[in-house]
């Protein structure tokens, strides 16, 4: 949908590269232009662990945008910035982190956001779109596909998916009771923060991502065997700590500590996770 | 989606048209493809109130694939029958009376429907393809709009919407226990039976579709007055009996009684109908 709407008339968009979100995009972008890789974080080492600096893009002076995901869910890796990148449009996927801190919209061309992680039930996209950016599509765009169908319809051009959208306010009147974006964000600093310094201050657990560009979202981590790996999951699962398997292109464990996830879940994961080093670190 | 999945290297499709649905699948659809119109039932009055009968279908030979709508939500316009149409796929809209009654799928090449009527909370789509018609697509077809993409990850390449997901489950299981799609079917005959019954042993109330393409799912219906129109939708809310309100293509008033509508529900209806004709009649 991304390249459909934002060519205009370009054949190229610059795709920085930080994780499997931004491959898949990068996969699709390439159908339809030439994609440049601002940035493969994987190049080095095969893995993404780190989110470039802003003098480390290759931005092209033709592209028709630029392409980033600020957090990338698998391997937990997000951007401490939001990248300059002249007067192309910046477009970030923002499915994993929307709502979980202040954005600054001016600086961004487009924004989207599958609802799934902090804003409401899956099944709902939310996209904002600078108003300039609307209406010109490739052609064989299909309706469904071209923001204008749903920017002049009020976004409900077809039957729009109504108890994810009311659900979706209750999320939204729940965060203003929390002192709004900037309150959200200090709960997830200080959780994150715990987590990453219970993992740090192990040597039985390990983080793989660069101290700068670790998530707020999704703290992957490491045992110090993997072969304990089904002992961990098993006994945080009788201890009520479910989901934590790590994607498989990780390996390891993964916490998903989204708005939803209250402090004391991490206050028991992280004493879960002593407690374990204890007996078997 | 129907045309980028199944023109299939042909460049013409059948669409016949009994209403609005039809109109909007036809304007997408010439987007991508010749359309030649297998039958236009507002030719003559400009307005859609029947269903052609299978000898008056203008088929094309050389045709990709015939394209209808079983049920016309807007005008209450339903097919009695399933058209033949020989070899070629047999493609229909069945968003308004999916789960109404028994559908023999083995005649149809794509059956699609918006879950919002007769199956769960909107924000679902249901698709039936027959297996050889998945894969080829035209250029440029977003990989979300082929069927292969959906078909190949068991309809979850991207995150579902679960929860609509799970309530369908629910619905589906509730239509067993009535007895399934045959059993739901002979309380919906009843339903509308009773309904058109009331409205056509009146000389008050009218309902201009052909008797045989009367949905069993939409009951439009007009007063002998329209001036009483807005009476008859305030008597009828203080009533408990909402959303009658026709669409403005059409008129006066509409009762949609999908499965979820209770036969007390139309009997509430009747009886209000009875009484607002015997005030104002």
């Amino acid at each position: 949908m991304i390249p459909m709407n934002l060519l205009r008339g370009g054949n190229k968009a610059d795709y920085i590269l930080t994780g499997s979100w931004g491959k898949k995009a990068i996969k699709e972008a390439s159908r339809y232009c030439e994609v440049n890789v601002a940035f493969d974080a994987s190049a080095e080492s095969g893995k993404f662990t780190m989110a470039p600096s802003q003098d480390q893009l290759n931005l092209s002076d033709d592209a028709a945008y630029v392409h980033y995901v600020p957090n990338e869910t698998i391997e937990g890796v997000a951007f401490p910035y939001v990248p300059e990148v002249g007067d192309k449009p910046l477009v970030a996927d923002f499915s994993s982190c929307i709502l979980s801190s202040e954005i600054d919209v001016s600086k961004f061309g487009v924004i989207y956001a599958g609802a799934q992680k902090n804003v409401g039930p899956a099944g709902l996209t939310l996209v904002i779109v600078r108003e300039d950016l609307i209406g010109e599509t490739i052609d064989g765009t299909p309706t469904m596909f071209n923001y204008k169908t749903h920017a002049d319809a009020d976004s409900m051009y077809n039957t729009p998916p109504t108890y994810a959208w009311y659900l979706a306010g209750l999320v939204f009147a729940w965060l203003k009771e929390l002192g709004g974006l900037a309150g959200m964000s200090e709960v997830n600093v200080r959780k994150a923060g715990k987590l990453y310094a219970a993992i740090d201050n192990s040597s039985f657990y390990a983080n793989p991502v660069a101290l700068d560009s670790r998530s707020l979202m999704n703290v992957p981590f490491t045992l110090a065997d993997a072969e304990l790996d089904a002992t961990f999951l098993a006994g945080a699962k009788d201890a009520g700590l479910v989901t934590l398997k790590g994607h498989r292109s990780v390996g390891g464990m993964r916490a998903s500590i989204y708005n939803a996830m209250p402090e004391e879940g991490v206050d028991a994961l992280i004493a879960f996770m002593a407690e374990f080093e204890k007996k078997h670190g």
